[in-house]
C-alpha cells in the first residue's frame, strides 16, 4: 500500500467521479438521499461505478461492489455518504461491505440520519477496515443540502424562484406576464422542477395564471404540483385538476371547508392541514417523503415562506426589459424590514446568462 | 510607401491609441466631443500624440502635430473625429494639418457637426493629402454617443440610473434606502456622474434624501446638479444650497411661482421652463453646453424621462439583498405598457460585478 493512498488529496479525485454519478440521479432519489460509489482495486484501477437510482432501489456501494465482483477484494469503496448499518428497504451496505473483500472505504459525508450517523463507519472500523472521512465533504453535503435539511428539520428544503424585469416587475400594471423571459430560461426553470419534489403556488397564482407547472417530462414522475389556498375560492377548470401528466394535492385549512363545502375538483389530493402558513405545509409535504420544494407563487406568498424559514435558496430570472408600473407585480411584499441593517444579504450570489436572460441563485442558509 | 499601410486594418492598433487618449477627458469636453490624435512618421514610429481636454483647449491634432515638429513631414495623422475647418474658439485644424507636411490622414469619424460633416475631409483631399476615413468608427461613434446625440437632437445624452435589490426595491416600505450597495458600487457611481455634464433629480428626492450629488471630486467643474420640481416646494435647508463645491440648479415652470414666490434659496441657479417635464428640461440643459445627465430620480420622474426619449442609457446597480415590500420604492412608475409585446427590450445588456454588487448597463438606442 503506498503512503500517498491513504492522503485524502489522493482520493478526491476519485470522490468527484462518485459525487457526479450521484447526480445523475438528482430529484429522483427523495426521501432517501444522492449517492455515489466507486470501487477502486488494489493496483488502482476503477472496476465499479454505482448510484442510488430511487427509493427502494439499489444503493450505490451495493451497485458498485456487484460490478467490482471478485476484483474488490483488497480495493477501495469510495461512497459519497456514509453507507448505512440498518435494515431500510434494503438490507445495510456494511454487511454488503464486509462480505466484498475490500479493505479501504473512503467517504465523504457522515450520515445525517440518526438512524446512521457515524454508525456505518464505527461498524467497519470494528471490523478492522481503513475508513478515511471527510474527503469533498463540503461538496457532498452541498450536492445533499436538502436531505441533509430535511432529516435535520423535518421539512423539506424551500427553493424561492421568480421572474423579473430589470425593473424588478414580475408583470404589467394590468396583471399581463407572459412571458417575461425567453425560452432558455423557462426550459431552465423546467430543469430546476425536475429536481425538486413539489412545486407550490397560492390560489391567486393558480387564477391567474392557470399554470401546467410540470418539468415537460424531465423527470419521472413528475415533482407534486401543490396549491396552497386558505379561501378554497378555486376555479372550476384548471391544468393543474388534469392529474394525468402530474399529481396535484390542494392544501388548505380545516376551517375553510364550512364556507366552501363543494370546492374541490374531481382529480387532485386533498391536504388538510391546520392553517395555511407555509411552514404547516412544508411539514406537512416533510411527511410526504418531499425532500425539495420549488416556490412558484407570487410576493405575497413568497414573502411569507422566507419570513417562516421556508425558503434556503433563491432563483431568481431576470429579462433584460422594463416593465414599469406599480406595486402589485412586486417579486416580494413586506418582509417587515424597518432598516437596512435588517434586510437579508445574500452573501455568495451566483450569476450566469441564460440565452438573452439572467440567472442569480443564492443559498441563504 | 507600403501597400498595407493604405488598408485600414493596418491603421486600427494606432486608432485604438487614439480613442484612449480621448478619454483621458471623458467628461471635461462638453459641449465638444472627446477626440484624440497621433502622428505616426514616414517610418512607422509614434512622433506625436494629443487630447483635447476642455472647451477652449486646444485641439487633439494641434497638441499632436505640436509634439512631432518637424517630424510630421511625410507622415500620417491619425484623429478619432474629423478634423475641423472652421473657425471655432481655436483656428480650423485643416491649416495646421496643412502646414505640418503630413501626407495622410486617418479618420475614425466623419463630423456631425453641421459646420463641419465631411467640409475638413474634402478640404484636406483637394489639398493632395490622402484622406483614409471608418477606421474604427463605430467605436469612435460610441465613444462620442452623448455629443453626437446632442448634435443631432439638441438636447443631452440621458442615462438613468437607480440603485435596487436583487428582488427589485430601490427602499424599504418606510423610505429607507441608504444605502442599499455597497462602497465599491457608490464610488463606480461617483465616476459615472464625473462623466456627466448635470446630475439631476426630482424635489421629492431631495425632500427624502438630501443628496451631495457629486462626483466627490473626481471632475472639476462637478457637474450641474439640478433639482427639477413642478411644486417649487423647497426645503428651507439642503446640502444643495450649498454651491461652493458644485453648481446647483432649480429648474421650475413659471406658473408654479404664483403659488410659491419665495421658496428660492440663496445660492442656487433659477431656471425657469414653459414646463417641467423631462424634455424641456433637457432642451433647456442642452443649450447650456450639456451633452450628457444623469437621471437620478425617483420612479416617477424616471418613467416620464423614459416616455419623452429622455433616457438613451440605463445603468442599473443590484445588490444582493433582499428588502421587500410595496409600490413606492421601485425603480420605474407606470411605462403605459399592457401588453408583454410593448415592453422596452435592452439587447445588448452588460453585466460586471462591483465587489459585492452587481452592474448592469445597456444603450437602449
Amino acid at each position: 500500500m503506498k503512503h500517498f493512498e491513504s492522503s485524502s488529496g489522493y482520493w478526491a479525485s476519485w470522490m468527484w467521479r462518485a459525487i457526479q454519478l450521484a447526480a445523475l440521479a438528482d430529484g429522483c432519489t427523495s426521501p432517501n438521499p444522492l449517492v455515489g460509489a466507486i470501487v477502486v482495486d488494489s493496483t488502482g484501477k476503477l472496476v465499479g461505478e454505482g448510484f442510488h437510482a430511487r427509493a427502494g432501489m439499489p444503493h450505490a456501494e451495493v451497485l458498485a461492489l456487484a460490478q467490482a465482483g471478485n476484483q474488490a477484494k483488497d480495493g477501495t469503496l469510495l461512497v459519497t455518504l456514509e453507507p448505512c448499518c440498518h435494515q431500510g428497504r434494503t438490507p445495510p451496505c456494511t454487511e454488503a461491505i464486509l462480505k466484498s473483500g475490500i479493505s479501504r472505504v473512503v467517504v465523504a459525508l457522515q450520515d445525517p440520519d440518526p438512524r446512521v450517523s457515524g454508525g456505518g463507519i464505527s461498524f467497519l472500523r470494528n471490523a478492522g477496515l481503513e475508513v478515511i472521512t471527510g474527503v469533498l465533504d463540503r461538496e457532498a453535503a452541498y450536492q445533499n443540502r436538502a436531505f441533509i435539511f430535511r432529516v435535520k428539520h423535518g421539512r423539506p428544503w424551500g427553493i424561492l424562484k421568480w421572474a423579473m424585469s430589470l425593473d424588478g416587475k414580475t408583470g404589467l400594471p394590468n396583471g399581463a406576464s407572459k412571458w417575461i423571459t425567453e425560452k432558455k430560461a423557462r426550459n431552465w426553470v423546467h430543469n430546476l422542477r425536475a429536481k425538486c419534489d413539489a412545486v407550490i403556488i397560492g390560489s391567486g397564482t393558480l387564477r391567474h395564471d392557470d399554470p401546467l407547472l410540470t418539468s415537460r417530462g424531465k423527470s419521472d414522475p413528475e415533482p407534486l404540483r401543490v396549491v396552497l389556498t386558505s379561501s378554497l375560492d378555486l376555479p372550476s377548470n384548471a391544468q393543474l385538476w388534469d392529474i394525468t401528466k402530474a399529481k396535484t394535492v390542494i392544501a388548505y385549512a380545516s376551517d375553510a371547508l364550512k364556507d366552501q363545502p363543494n370546492q374541490f375538483p374531481a382529480g387532485p389530493e386533498r391536504l388538510k392541514l391546520n392553517s395555511t402558513e407555509p411552514i404547516e405545509l412544508l411539514n406537512a409535504l416533510g411527511a410526504k417523503d418531499c425532500n425539495s420544494v420549488l416556490w412558484e407563487g407570487g410576493g405575497s406568498i413568497a414573502a411569507s415562506a422566507i419570513k417562516q424559514g421556508c425558503v434556503q435558496e433563491i432563483a431568481i430570472v431576470m429579462a433584460p426589459k422594463l416593465l414599469g408600473g406599480s406595486a402589485s407585480m412586486t417579486p416580494l411584499s413586506d418582509l417587515g424590514f424597518k432598516s437596512m441593517d435588517e434586510v437579508i444579504f445574500a452573501s455568495n450570489c451566483y450569476m450566469k446568462q441564460l440565452g438573452e436572460d439572467w440567472l442569480f441563485r443564492t443559498v441563504l442558509y
